[in-house]
């Protein structure tokens, strides 16, 4: 399997790394050989040998002027080539324009590639386009990487889960809001704890995403879509942060035996993100700390709940090595 | 695709319920149409049309003599007809033996039939012989209803966490205990809480089985097996049940804010069903009353916890008609 790679951050490079550690696994265990061929980045340029780029070489590198022409436009007519199977999408997400993803994942579906995606812009704009476009050209469209990482909520709801009627997705689904949450319960303020987490690298910069809830609504974005069939855009959506939650709110909560977290929700109606008390027997109420969760409501197992990390750059990138590994597995 | 049914109590009725309710939806999304073509009781007789049994009939009847001879042996003969696709096994499980399931099994795979299983002692007896026939003949052994019934740990484990190393897995694989000591933490003696699983059906007459972690044990048997390749046997597992806990230790527990849990657990080093006290912060420990859970320790990921009922007829139904969806899918 060849792929091309838009985007070489931090996740980009942990995914390249994991599939230069797992090389041998792969070929012994699912028979898979993936090389990557392509890399574009927006600054250092663009990587290529269709033969596959040695991997090695490529992570001790600072710059990637291997093409004289490193535009988006020269790499969308060079994801197109021949021995390309997919591509795969790590670039920081714009959530209104769904850039720079959008137009290289509808170059790859429409030349037959399979897009694989980390980045949720895209999704979050043309999610019927793009799945349309995938069924059209019989290329798979996959983007288990953009809800919690590599813990598997979206290959748990459509494979695992076939078969049963899920009516209702709710989960903590942002790492950072949980965590300053967390840090609240005990006894921090909301300032100090976001500044912990900006230090840990859990909060950005610039922390407006995560803490009005935005991050979350993109995922239940690309939830509604994928499970109910939704079209909605973040306009439909209820979101409301955190930053308003107050150390006596968390007291409150805490003396009537309940946990403040920020619940991202939807059925077939629609979708929220807000934060909720929630009972301590709710399985989401025992979640701390940058874990994330989800639970799907069904018809016939009742609850189902899944646990685990939400983020980091080699979690998000063995979610696209499991992606890969699906199409592979798929034929 | 046509199945054979070997046995008919309360799990198979309400997987031929379930197939029923589920017959629309099952041919828009997945384009699959399944017939039950026969099935056989150790009782009661054998049931059989070529063209698919009316489910609605058979559910209204006691008495299924359909064909003269209604022995195991004239179903074994009959599971290699040429329309059969799958064999379902519901019988009850004896762990020594593996029998009946176990004779249907390796009939079934011999003729490329693919088995499909909810009793656990065909494989807890002969899972790599069976895993090897099935491989031979190139059909398919699927046995998700073993472990936690519909809450798919084992499709969790074997495909969305496909591409992770799994270093160990540990888990709540018991309801019945899992009850009894949540009932305990309230107060109740052992007695109490047993009798009341009783009443509520969770534990049978004969207890043993669960609080003496024979159950649970099974379970391990499958799953190192699954995971790890091992194969081990019932004795080369170490085993405790719950029945020597007292009120003082779960008192001495609660007071040092942990909690007792029946934990089965199992590494590529063998295995283990013992109670343990976990801290609350450990996901394990908020699993209460007859919920199940288990955790994955994997390389990529750190820990993934998948939280769901662990038994039921309906929980139990939906996890063979999901090996069915799977088996569809591999095509």
């Amino acid at each position: 399997m060849k792929i091309a790679l838009n985007g070489f951050g931090t996740v980009g490079k942990a995914f390249a790394q994991i599939l230069q550690e797992k090389a041998q696994t792969l070929r012994q265990d699912y028979h898979l050989d993936i090389q990557i061929v392509a890399i574009h980045t927006r600054t250092r340029g663009t990587l290529y040998n269709p033969n596959g780029l040695d991997i090695k070489t490529v992570l001790t590198r600072n710059d990637y002027h291997d093409l004289p022409d490193a535009t988006q436009e020269a790499f969308l007519s060079l994801i197109t080539h021949d021995e390309i199977d997919a591509v795969v999408d790590v670039t920081p997400t714009d959530l209104q324009t769904g850039q720079p993803g959008l137009d290289v994942c509808r170059q790859a579906l429409s030349a037959g590639k399979h897009a694989v995606l980390a980045s949720k812009g895209a999704l979050a704009v043309a999610f019927q386009e793009l799945q349309s476009k995938a069924e059209q050209t019989r290329s798979h469209l996959l983007y288990e990487a953009t809800v919690m990482a590599g813990t598997p909520a979206i290959r748990l709801a459509k494979q695992a889960l076939a078969g049963c009627a899920i009516t209702e997705a709710r989960g903590i689904l942002n790492g950072t809001t949980n965590y300053i949450l967390t840090q609240m319960e005990s006894g921090m303020t909301y300032a100090d704890a976001l500044k912990q987490a900006q230090q840990l690298g859990y909060a950005e910069p610039d922390p407006s995403g995560d803490v009005e809830g935005w991050d979350a609504a993109a995922k239940i974005l690309i939830l509604s879509a994928a499970i109910f069939g939704l079209e909605l855009t973040l306009s439909d959506l209820d979101v409301t942060g955190i930053t308003q939650i107050t150390p006596e709110d968390i007291a409150a909560a805490q003396a009537a035996g309940e946990r403040y977290k920020l619940i991202a929700s939807i059925t077939c109606d629609g979708g929220s993100v807000r934060p909720m008390r929630l009972p301590l027997t709710d399985p989401l109420a025992n979640v701390n700390g940058a874990t994330n969760a989800i639970t799907y409501r069904t018809d016939l197992m009742g609850d189902i709940t899944l646990i685990g990390a939400g983020a980091g750059p080699r979690q998000t990138g063995f979610a696209l090595l499991s992606d890969l590994i699906d199409i592979h597995r798929r034929g």
